[in-house]
């Protein structure tokens, strides 16, 4: 099944699900380099709106239609309209899409061919896996208009280390797939027509096991960063202990002793 | 010297000690995949517990015996007992003795040979050092058997990047040892019959210093790590002022002006 | 135009500035392998000081003379001053001058060609970006004396990972320029004859930019590192909207819209 999202003139975000659970966004405003307008979040926040609720999500799988995968905000938009209010409130909105991404309870993927710049680079950061095709660039590049790409350097410096980071932002300029793989910006480098075989092998590793699991790991994993260790530990503890009591931890716990298939 | 750790019936660890002051502690439960039963865990805290007050341990250092360094939680005994109450003890019992050697005052090091997964790869993580044979292979495993590895995530995050340590959690897949070295799990990969070359070359250097300006250190470090920039340096020279006004720094340094080997 | 610092009878840095507003500051105690005396702390400070209200100042760059970069503390001025005071004192005075780099609004480079140990190895990790040539060495060595690099391991350990950080701790020994380059302490290594053309390189890419967006991003890069996701990213927020309403900002945008050059 594949729809459109909720915005009737422009498809601005093509929606499409498996019998699977796995939700398929790719973002198509390809004449725009898929620019993270208002209407651009709006759409993508409508969608991750109604996942977050849907117990039978498995995994999200983020990509783009055009050359590239996303040029980050859109300058025209914002050039018109120059008042601190409507910046505020637009880069909330884009904060706020960036965590319901971190904040839905199953494996966010993005699958990167072509150049993702400014808030694309942080969409890419956000996920919580990414592969790239040879094709992929990186860049924080706002500050060569003069704009500091400061909302993108918050997921960036979550993933690579200061100095590659700043001198990222300070730079702008872009740096490879492979480069962004070294630096730990995403997970896995594939030919131009490998994307996809990599995006499904997580895929099926991840839908082979309980959602229940990994989505209280995922929250779990994210909390538990931003703790110090003896509260991580505490918090962890717990978290594992719920988990080992639901059935299916139970149940697959057995089926190793057993030496079978887990019965989920 | 050596001698089987405070269990008659099976010594799950077996302790070694030189007259440098270097501790071995070897898991000895290899028909068990040295898992980390109750038993286990409590053979180890008792150990720790002897050397956290022991002023002569200048090393210590963790191995198996066996083809595997170790499995993780002992699932036959998790399986028994599936109440809330064993679990969270179990669990807060096993992160008890990885903060017993966070807090030991001497490098702690990890010699893994053969497979460390789940509990098993948060021991590695949680060593002050570690070193890999080629056989060595690492996995955050539980989530295949629906139990996210939710206190090993604690420590494995604490040492490789964002996406890296999703990706391990959430596949449940193994690295090899080389990629554990190139993520920044381990400090070290030798080839089957290097790995005690490699941990004697760290004991030498150890041990050629004095203990006390290492047992600062080392708390200092991890202390420091968890704070802001600014109140980090103001511990840390607190803490260098109280190591320099020591006999065994001033010596160090006036060996060092004078050309000469310290006398210490 | 060239000057040497604010000491008649030595100059302990050399002061030199270009029409852009590029200052390089050279440790010019070769002699001493340029060691950080409190002399040595009091020249730097100074500059710093008369350099972070400057507001034609675009780049810093820190280099030394003579064969080494920099080698730490003074030992020799250290020993003869046995006391608790002129410990704590001079370490805060070191971190002071190190915090002072991180607060300039523009970007400071390091370009070390020769070893740089203890706190010499602490001022590249602190600087905003480092480029070292082959010639270039790094370690945190003070444990070889029987002092724990307490201050350094602040700056190491937010650069490179845990247990990379930790060995050159304990060890004390040195690491080469490439390696440096892996682990994340440095941004470029270069051939003997290349440092300068890499320094120019970035002092070229961030002349050609606004200073505002910079100075902004600066400030806010480090910030953000100290907190929590949610609290970062509001903060980042409103620093990327006033960035956006000042007029370099507004004009990059436009001309970047309109395909031409920005009228700065």
């Amino acid at each position: 099944m594949s729809h459109a999202a909720n915005l009737k003139e422009e498809p601005f975000v093509l929606v499409d699900r498996d019998a699977r659970g796995v939700v398929r966004l790719e973002l198509n405003r390809p004449q725009a380099f898929n620019a993270l307008s208002s209407d651009m979040l709006n759409a993508l926040q409508h969608e991750l709106d109604l996942l977050v609720a849907d117990e039978s999500l498995r995994v999200l799988v983020i990509s783009a239609t055009g050359k590239a995968f996303c040029a980050g905000h859109d300058l025209r938009e914002m050039r018109r309209n120059p008042s601190m209010d409507f910046y505020q409130t637009l880069f909330a909105q884009c904060s706020r899409m960036m965590m319901s991404l971190r904040n839905l309870p199953v494996p966010v993927i993005a699958a990167v061919d072509g150049v993702a710049t400014a808030a694309g680079c942080q969409l890419v950061a956000m996920c919580d896996l990414a592969v790239a095709s040879v094709n992929a660039k990186f860049a924080v590049s706002g500050v060569n208009l003069g704009l500091f790409c400061a909302t993108p350097s918050v997921a960036l410096s979550r993933n690579v280390s200061q100095k590659a980071a700043f001198e990222m932002l300070v730079t702008g300029d872009f740096i490879s797939a492979e480069l962004a793989l070294e630096k730990g910006l995403i997970n896995a480098v594939t030919p131009e027509d490998g994307l996809t075989a990599q995006v499904n092998f997580w895929i099926d590793r991840i839908t082979a096991k309980p959602r229940l699991g990994i989505a209280m790991g995922k929250d779990l994993f994210y909390k538990q960063l931003e703790m110090p260790l003896a509260a991580a530990y505490q918090t962890a503890e717990h978290t594992m202990a719920c988990n080992m009591m639901d059935d299916t931890a139970l149940e697959g716990v057995q089926a190793f002793i057993d030496k079978r298939k887990p019965n989920w």
